[in-house]
């Protein structure tokens, strides 16, 4: 069983090299599978993931405004309003078990781990095109899909069941297919049919680890929470 | 029977004086509610509107990335996507009758006067903040409020029924009442209380009366189609 | 006597087809030739000028924020600098014989027009990258240079001797080299060798022709003044 | 000898709270000031604070967008003109003589404390206006006029000399007290005679508080090279 969630994905996540694997099997992911993850960490990470999420979903709003198409523009918007409007339930409710309210998690000091990963894929769409952009949002969303598939299904009584169903469940792995599919039309639109040729796929690529690095860095942090 | 929609809209209304009425009373709005438009007039229109919402979905999407608080994020989220995954529907269906593909659509080339308003606002989103976009926004938004308010009902063999009903529907009176409670819970967030009294209140009603005039051009250049 | 200012703005100037010759040879530019243009309609012009530098200044200020390399910063930045600290002093002199002060010309309401253009221009550059914005400043910049060399040089006497010596003089011709040097270089970073085979060019020329229309839409502006 | 820079700037120090001191203290300014920071640690510092100036440029031009008033954009304008085209001197003389180019430093790979800090000042202009974007460039240019201050003068046989005169001299003094007098017309200019009572004023000392503590956290940086 492959994720490879479109052509352009797997080629950049070939050319991040070992990072992909520190990201995607970190101690904070294993901890997670195995169900050994201090919940402090787990909490305090989930705290720290829902205002990752709503500038995430200020990004996925930038790629609307530097969209070429009608379709990129479809799928950019629907990205937003699912992650604002729907997508943080997760978070809500696992928090609320643990006494905070929605406020409180909206108005969670960032960490500095946090704070960088977020405001470079900002800065990714602001200083460059809908590409650059798309390759900075990639590694969460398809790194997810792959930690997702790899980790479920488990048992309902898995201490870390709710979050493993998240992003194991057909519906997420969809979302993972899509934004491959539109990240694969927009090179092609952009970069033509032999991307990894043209001189703009090095800075994709760079984008692409850049974010990856952070990632890692973020679930370092959670780690620091336990 | 008025339609206020909130309390800071009216003020910046009435801030820009003759120029409302100049945009909401334009001899194009009264072709429309006498039926005496050039269909020529009224289809030239609707193309470059079509082209007009796409980037006015952009400016949306763009007050998503500048949102202080969570509720300001998800009502501008949901007025992206059901302005790019629902609402064009109007000029898509009146234009495919006329022989005219979404995709013709979508590729028109714009009208200066068109490209003034769109950059317009997109630019006072980017020069300023949240409350200096919504100024810019707010004058189309509910501008066509009052228009479809003051035009409708009418009956159903109207030459222009189907697009004084869209405005005059109490779904469309619905989304100005929102905008406008949205503009003004953003105006007491940053202003306060007393906003008319501060520095920053000079700075939106310029905002909204450039917005005005910039409408005034708009049926201007929809009756040169005629 | 040719002015190719590098290899790229020529081919992107003959792409645009004929619109580049109205703009060049705009009965506006003709007026200025023959001394014949009414001194209203050049007032009126040089007023909307100055807004115009203001916000192409602020074009070239996100042009550093979009760079890629230190020497596209450093050309960019210097740019910025001339426009905004140094030359303005044309209109500002050519005004103040006319009893306009500078900030008479810093609060000119904008005409359509000219809000059209620069908006455009920045909106190139806040939903692409560096080259989009490049492709949407060039016009302005290198068609000043081939008007002005074409004009120029004149006797002192001429009635818009000042204005065609501006941009006659070998001082502006090495900015618009230089701009070719620092577009041809962005070009050769981002798009290879072959630019004009790359999916990329197509976009940069309709950036590029649209800017050329707008400039056209100025001239017009400026004509209606007279 | 008090070092204010202007009204706004002791104001919004002063609501920073201990923060301030942990940044103007810090253990990595006390090694400078005794002479006992290893040097390798400052010349990670070096090589990381080149590649914070290029994106501290890029957010003062992105404040050129975003200015109100002439005088704000050419001080703005002025800034980015100095920092890309003449005061990276300092670090390009001081890397030569550690066998480092210019390239190298260009090119260096972004620590997360970096990237973190510059992002979070260029998110700050993005998402809100030109204040929002002063009260986050602020720590930086005011902070290190208060420590060159109180470090310098010093003998030049000081192992950390350079810089400490760099920012101990009056040109750069004089740089600080500009960028006051900036702050102070930009908030006179927005919020009025009486700042501190606005609603906007808390958002402003977030934005400096939080660059303050992305200070602190770049400091650690350096000394963990070390």
């Amino acid at each position: 069983m492959t994720h490879e969630y479109g052509a352009t994905f797997p080629r950049l996540r070939d050319a991040a090299g070992t990072v992909w694997r520190d990201y995607t099997h970190h101690a904070f992911v294993e901890g997670l599978r195995e169900g050994r993850l201090p919940r402090k960490a787990f909490l305090g990470y989930l705290v720290q993931d829902y205002v990752f999420l709503i500038h995430f979903a200020r990004a996925w709003a930038l790629a609307v405004t530097k969209a070429d198409a009608l379709e990129e523009m479809r799928a950019c918007a629907a990205t937003v309003d699912a992650l604002v409007n729907h997508e943080l339930s997760l978070h809500v409710k696992t928090c609320a078990e643990a006494g905070l309210s929605e406020d409180d998690l909206y108005s969670a000091e960032e960490h500095p781990a946090n704070l960088a990963y977020t405001r470079y894929v900002l800065d990714a769409g602001h200083s460059g095109n809908f590409l650059d952009l798309l390759a900075a949002l990639a590694p969460c969303v398809m790194g997810y899909g792959e930690i997702g598939a790899r980790l479920g299904p488990v048992p309902d009584d898995h201490p870390y069941a709710d979050w493993i169903a998240t992003y194991a469940d057909d519906d997420y792995q969809q979302v993972c297919r899509d934004a491959g599919a539109l990240f694969d039309g927009a090179v092609a639109r952009r970069l033509g049919d032999n991307p990894t040729a043209t001189p703009g796929w090095e800075r994709l690529c760079q984008r692409f680890t850049t974010a990856t690095r952070l990632e890692v860095a973020f679930w370092d942090m959670g780690l620091s929470f336990g």
